[in-house]
């Protein structure tokens, strides 16, 4: 018999009967028929899996599964066309259940087969891009330019399909305890020319100003999974459409808008993902960077870093020594634990050169308990054992050791610990268990951080929003640089899943932030300064991005796993080819024309035009 | 007492106790308490209403209702510049609940009060732009500027709230049904510019084509609450941005389309406005054009056209006789009601001028049952009492006759049909029931029609995607002009408010139709002609306008009373000031820049601020 792969999901068949109480030409799906269902007449729709040689019997598969379909030889003859790997065909028949012998390699197509009445091809099937079969081998950028047939493997339906589910169970739940679903500032906003000469619309990147604005409007409470745009051509894996669960409330504070938030995620987290254990727990932000050296811990796994000042104070290595001796400054390690005796050699090895520039010394205990490091010699004994205690590091473990100012060593052994966790699983250990989803909040952010290219002034660490911590408010006025923030992350397994706020809901204060502290132009916000001073309640709210927590749930490498339609790494839509050029004729109807950037020179329609087909 | 008026929606209190099991401050809403609350402690969150010349007590507003909350004037003393007309403030206050007696005037206060203990004040609230109590008499354009306060009007509160739960029940029908909810063709389309030289996104107009490709990729089944753009700033009291409930299935019908509409809008239908009697009515669009002169008809009240052909070929009235002998000419006429009495000599005089441009004929029929008419003299008694008889016409009625080709006299007679219901309404006489819901398909339009400028040419009725009626599909390699689509029209009291079809699933279909027929580039579209010869199933969808839904079934004049932020009718956001004037530096990011035109002369920030504050 010719064997179609079961990968390759192709044709389409449909078979009919009388019975038609759905709403469609089906009776019911490949993968419902069960016994109880023999006897009945039934009608199929599917795509043709496997057509035997001589079309004794076909395997027929649809969204839910598959069933088997013989074909009673005397009365219907399948169209001669409809045979080969590609050539295939809906079919139209109508037919019975019938009882089977039931092969231990087919459970997943039922107990039962079915007798084909009559077959109806509804369409054929061309040659098609790349066999489906193969193709997770295919390039990123065919699987993007054939977005439809890459929708047919079955780990994106199942992505898609449990998107789908997760955002019913949250609107389930948020619509019970919020009662509102509805509806700039700033860069990253893609702007949309008008008939207006020289305006232009911005496209939301999040809903912020309205959102505040509707509570405002005493609309109390809202909630809405919005589509939000950004532009970030250049960030790898950002998708310049996305989409976010967000969430304001009015008479409400900090824990108010955690606890709705871990009850929605109990509620609407998939039951075979395991339960959530609630409260998620909750480190401030001096204490994330202090035991991970980064604000969004992935808390999956150990290896913290530990402060070894009070070690090295009182020893002699200089380097050492002088770090420990400044304001601001330590010496900072992070141990390597057991498991990492299969991988030492190569972290000794390949990655010393990294290490080296990084002023990273290197410590491996032995599993006698005596190290093997450059430090050895400078060590006394109780230095050693010191070390060893502080660190917990027992033998086969390995210790990072680094000195520096606390504010560059810090991410620095935060990036080297994942750095190392993805060492280690590349070599074949389980550092961090897969299946296990750790969330965390993260609190008591700074309000305010130096600009990067003039430290001298500050800039908002998330927006201009975002309410002082009620024990700050008068720092506000004095000392800025020293106000906590009432931000709150959520992280999930390290990566940052959610965050928000308690507002501003003071004309004055929010007036102050912007002028006084952020030195910047009030007029732009005055319509939201003008909202605050007609009676603005407290409020806060929180943004949860959907597409990363679905991505992190299902195990996908990428959030192009769980969203339809996505856009490339370089933002560009290979199946569509958005975004295309426009004709002079369009652009001049918004008074605009390109400039084409001297490289280029005109609309050569090649140019910049890496990812294409 | 100084009494601040009912509409003066404006500052805001809180009431504080020790419990606190709900997520926001408050433990109640004002709306909420009643008798059975006598004696509990309770806390709650809202603006002052009104507060009493001693500040012996203060009524309380938040969205779900008011309350009476008496202050004790020995424990508490209410901040001084919280009184006035526009001072006002939130306060905070545990309290007591306390039966007190029911004016009939507060029915809605409920028949509770509430004894403050303690009060907090958490904003003032500065002088409003405008007195809510006037703001119906505000122009549009200051409700759009301060859309937030306008938003705290009851009316729209009810309009976003009952919008928001229709959409929460479609979900909950289409979730039950459907299982998939997920995410450019042609003009009126927002470009959005890119990073890359003289590329462009677009802004969707809808997701046809994506929902296409979802079922070429096996999805089976989807759903979405679209948020779709259209470029159309020119005609009033259409939005840039709207929102439809956008639906495709595979293996499925028109019949089974439109039946999945009636039960998602009979489950999703807001109890109190009465039952929806199924199946919807159905009419062809040849019926709707031959009996309402339009392919939307209002079929709430009658003044059916009427065809005249047999009377006028047996008189000899000139112009009406020559008409009847032409091929696809005829002499229509429309019979305005007994009702139209009052409204006779409005219509026979102001309107006489108008009409008589249109060349329609008035036959007023007398009460006495003789004629008042130019024509009277002109017909016979048996003319007469032909006209009457298929008129149908009563003492007290009015007739509009015309004469000319179908094509022209249809639509005038039509739109004549709609000015006359409009006229008798404002001089006070009911013709449309604004209480009832008469939901309408149209189906069997034409699939193709001649382009207006070039008649000799066909283009879409609808779009380059639908599918010929299949008995009409040889009809399309000859005839064309006469093949009718399988799409279809949900009209409901003479507006469109939804509109789909089956669509086409043979990519040489699909090839031949774009190619041959509406000679357009196939290349445009090659990745679509690809999708359906990879296997495509048949396949059928609709969208329906949720803006429109709604402000129809809240009796809303215009759909800016259903959408929390909307537009102006110039396509404007008067509160955040978009369209807005974008920097140069952001335009030469995106390879952009404006060209003035000649009478504006350049970046003029006052010119085309029509609409502007």
């Amino acid at each position: 018999t010719h064997i179609m792969h079961l990968s390759n999901f192709l044709p389409c068949y449909l078979f009919r009967s009388g019975s038609s109480s759905s709403l469609s030409f089906r009776s019911h799906t490949c993968g419902q028929l069960r016994s109880e269902h023999i006897g009945e007449k039934v009608t199929l729709c599917g795509w043709v899996q496997y057509l035997s040689r001589q079309d004794l019997f076909v395997i027929l598969r649809d969204f839910s599964g598959l069933t088997q379909v013989l074909i009673p030889q005397q009365e219907v003859s399948v169209p001669h066309d409809s045979r080969g790997s590609h050539q295939t065909h809906f079919i139209q028949l109508p037919w019975r259940v019938k009882r089977r012998p039931l092969p231990s390699s087919m459970k997943s197509r039922g107990d039962v087969e079915v007798l084909a009445e009559d077959v109806e091809v509804f369409n054929v099937c061309q040659k098609l891009p790349f066999e489906i079969k193969d193709f997770v081998k295919k390039s990123e950028s065919l699987r993007m330019q054939f977005r439809y047939l890459d929708l047919r493997s079955s780990s994106l339906q199942k992505n898609l399909r449990l998107r789908s589910q997760l955002v019913m169970r949250m609107r389930e739940y948020l619509s019970r305890l919020l009662i509102f679903p509805t509806p700039r500032l700033g860069a990253k906003e893609f702007v949309v020319p008008s008939r207006d000469p020289g305006r232009f619309y911005s496209l939301p990147q999040s809903p912020q100003q309205f959102k505040q604005l509707l509570m405002v409007a005493g609309i109390d409470r809202y909630f809405q999974i919005a589509r939000c745009y950004r532009d970030e051509g250049s960030k790898p894996d950002r998708q310049p459409e996305f989409t976010q669960v967000d969430i304001e409330m009015s008479f409400v504070d900090q824990a108010g808008i955690m606890s709705l938030v871990e009850g929605l995620l109990e509620y609407s987290w998939p039951a075979e993902k395991g339960p959530l254990p609630l409260p998620f727990p909750c480190v401030t932000y001096e204490e994330a960077m202090r035991d991970y050296g980064v604000d969004k811990p992935d808390t999956r796994f150990g290896m913290k870093l530990t402060d070894l000042r009070d070690v090295f104070l009182s020893t002699d290595i200089g380097f050492f020594k002088s770090a420990v001796s400044k304001a601001g400054s330590s010496v900072l390690a992070i141990c390597v634990p057991r498991g990492a005796v299969r991988a030492n050699f190569f972290l000794l090895g390949e990655q010393d050169h990294f290490l080296f520039l990084l002023e990273v010394s290197l410590v491996l205990v032995r599993e006698d308990g005596t190290l093997k490091s450059p430090l050895k010699k400078l060590l006394s004994g109780p230095a050693t054992d010191a070390v060893l205690r502080k660190t917990a590091a027992e033998p086969g473990d390995l210790l990072l050791i680094a000195a520096g100012p606390i504010e560059v060593l810090r991410p620095m052994l935060g990036s080297l610990r994942l750095q190392c966790a993805e060492l280690l699983e590349s070599h074949g250990l389980t550092v961090r268990d897969s299946s296990a989803f750790h969330f965390l909040w993260v609190v008591d952010f700074p309000l305010f951080l130096p600009k990067k290219d003039e430290p001298e002034q500050l800039e908002s660490a998330h927006h201009p929003f975002t309410a002082p911590a009620p024990e700050d408010t008068a720092l506000l006025y004095t000392q800025p640089e020293k106000v906590r923030g009432q931000h709150y992350d959520l992280v999930l397994n390290g990566c940052e899943i959610g965050g928000g706020s308690v507002r501003i809901h003071k004309a004055s204060e929010q007036l102050h932030v912007l002028k006084n502290i952020l030195k910047e132009d009030p007029t732009v916000l005055s319509h939201l300064l003008e909202a605050l001073d007609s009676g603005a309640p407290p409020h806060a709210g929180i943004a949860l991005g959907l597409d990363r927590l679905v991505s992190i749930m299902v195990g996908a490498s990428s959030i192009r796993d769980v969203i339809a339609f996505p856009k490339s790494f370089r933002g560009h839509d290979l199946m569509s080819r958005a975004p295309d050029f426009v004709s002079d004729e369009e652009l001049k109807s918004y008074h605009i024309s390109v400039k084409w950037p001297a490289e280029t020179g005109g609309p050569d329609r090649k140019c910049g035009d890496l990812e294409q087909r």
